[in-house]
């Protein structure tokens, strides 16, 4: 094994999103723009609330009148009192109803005694009380969400108030999905001997489209170069063409082969990293390539690693590595070699600590014990030994919808 | 305010979940399947790897053999070698490729050298080595995803391998959303003196997406019992009924009044918690309804706590409380009266140690610092202060992509 040839997986992630451009901008009706990512500063249209109102219900009031007070009519939220309070007056309001000209205070309606339309208020009142003035939440003109995020629901409720009924956000990124093999059929197809059901393709799919992406799942190319470069050619006018398999150092890398006849300029291919070391990262004409290794377990660590950020990146984020968290190991961990290791491991919580247990077998053939991981152990090019008790950073897979 | 008449956030959740059940099962293609729950276990219907396979490029050998051994052929992966390996036999063979019958190792390609049809191995051969076993990873008959599970991309991948084109799963639970009031208006509709706009339905419909529903916005009903009973009977069919507003302690309990002239069964509400006090809970004929608040902060909050879980337990999952983490809180904070509190605050990170700021302003009319918070600081009833450097618990609203 060459060490020398091999980069960092931080040296490719950088590689990876340095040659991404955001997509182009489109229009989506607000119900649709959860999760997109806003092209542009959202700018209150309005302000809100639009003019003082009552944070209660109760009764509009100026504070430094005696009582009793005269009850002069009822203003439910969206019908407001046209008249201004004179002196002695009351005026029954209720959660978001405008408070009236005249009126500097609210009481509370559990604060009032009532007998027929005159009211005594039985706690102090001061000026301003249980009122929320105009623009006290946000005032037109302001930036409700500025340009580069991720649009959560809540925000999508905050747009919403600020009189928009459509955002402009990222359009999906469109990433091609090309797996390659002999051996591999699709689920429910025929399974010759020796032959094995197709899974990345299924996998990166649906970590494509947690991560914002739109996947096409191209046919799977057969181990011939036309196939290949078939597939490639219908990939372009995507975003991003992935490929698993055919990048081994072995003799059938073909999918090199094949795409260097398309003119793939290749970038890198080899990542010191355990599972998945050939990664191939180039570009065929205008379509960035990410060529993930054929075995299931490496190709969806690589695209959790690589694929994810520049899925955000194309999307109008800025795409960097997912954040991991502390946990405490149950076993120990002899030393790490030159590469970065990846451990499927459990979580558990006791006592609110994060406990993580790495499976005793690692062999990336297992695909049941990357499913049933909750995370993967971070373990850094030539990390200690580490002892059971002591803390490892995990990638939270579960927690990520990953 | 009457302390006896409210329950406990957690009773009101136990209530909410009690009189749910999922939804049925409907058969959807494997590529959609990703983040929807099982609706029966999914049992593999074959073995993986389907015989004994190579682990490794290299040359499959008798480990016993002497050297130089000669090459009789190769099989790529897909293309098995259909004879029995002799004794001074190797056969080329690739990562996924059928060790052929005779032979007892896999031998790695850089430590062979080969001159023509011969090869001399410079490492010593131990039986089995860089071979993967048929069955290694999962057997036919074997359960890969239980019953009632929500399934991951890398599940989705191992349902593939296991030959499942189609997977049986609960129907994705329809969430009728039913905004009241007289003074909201859709966003980009005519805004009238006093009037707002709407933020709530379109909050609640990003919210019930990301849980896993589907969201079906009726229109705004205006503040009056004929158009709120329309509105409960176009929601006859869905899963679940949720109204916004209309259910405050004032004159305008309109929505309460209007369903029980439609059968509401009413099971409580009011919950000991702030935001969000007015929650109603019941049921018409055979649709639970799920009353909130028309507070958008409320109405957010309290969706998290109630309607989150009740999208899960009505999509086939348990259905529980999200987990709150551990976060050093920045500031003090006073003792908590009789209500769970629910503290908007921005998250940070310093050394690994999570560190929460709660908003000066608490104000449940505070949209924009709804919209910004990265999660709420959990305060129990009757907590006492807790001092700066002291931990709480948070809900990681960022995180939870809600």
């Amino acid at each position: 094994m060459d060490v020398a040839s091999m980069i960092s997986v931080e040296d490719a992630r950088a590689h990876v999103l340095a040659g991404l451009v955001p997509t182009a901008v489109e229009i989506v009706p607000l119900a649709e723009a959860a999760g997109r990512v806003t092209a542009a500063d959202i700018v209150s249209r309005l302000t809100h609330p639009p003019q003082d109102v009552s944070a209660m219900d109760g009764y509009a009031v100026r504070a430094a009148d005696a009582d009793p007070r005269v009850v002069v009519g009822a203003a439910p939220a969206g019908h407001p009192w046209a008249g201004t309070m004179a002196e002695g007056q009351a005026l029954r309001l209720f959660t978001g109803s405008v408070v009236p000209d005249g009126a500097d205070a609210v009481v509370l309606q559990e604060d009032v005694d009532r007998e027929g339309d005159r009211i005594v208020v039985r706690e102090t009142t001061t000026v301003g009380q249980h009122i929320r003035r105009a623009g006290q939440d946000f005032a037109a003109g302001q930036v409700l969400v500025a340009a580069g995020h991720l649009l959560s629901p809540r925000q999508i409720g905050l747009v919403a108030a600020g009189n928009h009924a459509w955002v402009p956000v990222h359009r999906r990124p469109m990433v091609a999905i090309l797996a390659t093999g002999d051996e591999i059929v699709l689920p429910g197809d025929p399974v010759p001997s020796g032959g094995i059901v197709s899974s990345n393709s299924h996998a990166l799919a649906g970590l494509v489209r947690a991560c914002g992406g739109v996947p096409m799942m191209l046919p799977i190319a057969a181990d011939d170069r036309a196939t290949i470069a078939a597939g490639a050619a219908a990939a372009q006018g995507c975003d991003l063409l992935v490929t698993t398999g055919g990048a081994s150092v072995g003799d059938h890398d073909l999918v090199a082969d094949a795409l260097s006849e398309q003119g793939l300029a290749l970038d890198f291919w080899k990542i010191a990293m355990r599972p998945g070391k050939p990664l191939m990262h180039g570009r065929i004409g205008r379509l960035p390539l990410l060529g993930l290794p054929g075995n299931p377990v490496s190709a969806y660590i690589c695209a959790v690693l690589f694929l994810k950020p520049a899925i955000e990146r194309l999307s109008g984020l800025p795409g960097a590595a997912s954040q991991p968290v502390s946990a405490v190991l149950t076993v120990g961990l002899k030393a790490n070699d030159h590469r970065a290791d990846h451990l499927r491991c459990t979580l558990t919580e006791a006592d609110g600590v994060l406990m993580a247990t790495p499976f005793k077998r690692q062999d990336s053939g297992m695909m049941r014990t990357l499913a049933a991981a909750d995370g993967v152990i971070l373990r850094a090019p030539h990390a200690p030994a580490v002892a059971a008790g002591e803390t490892v950073s995990v990638l939270r897979l579960d927690a990520m919808g990953l």
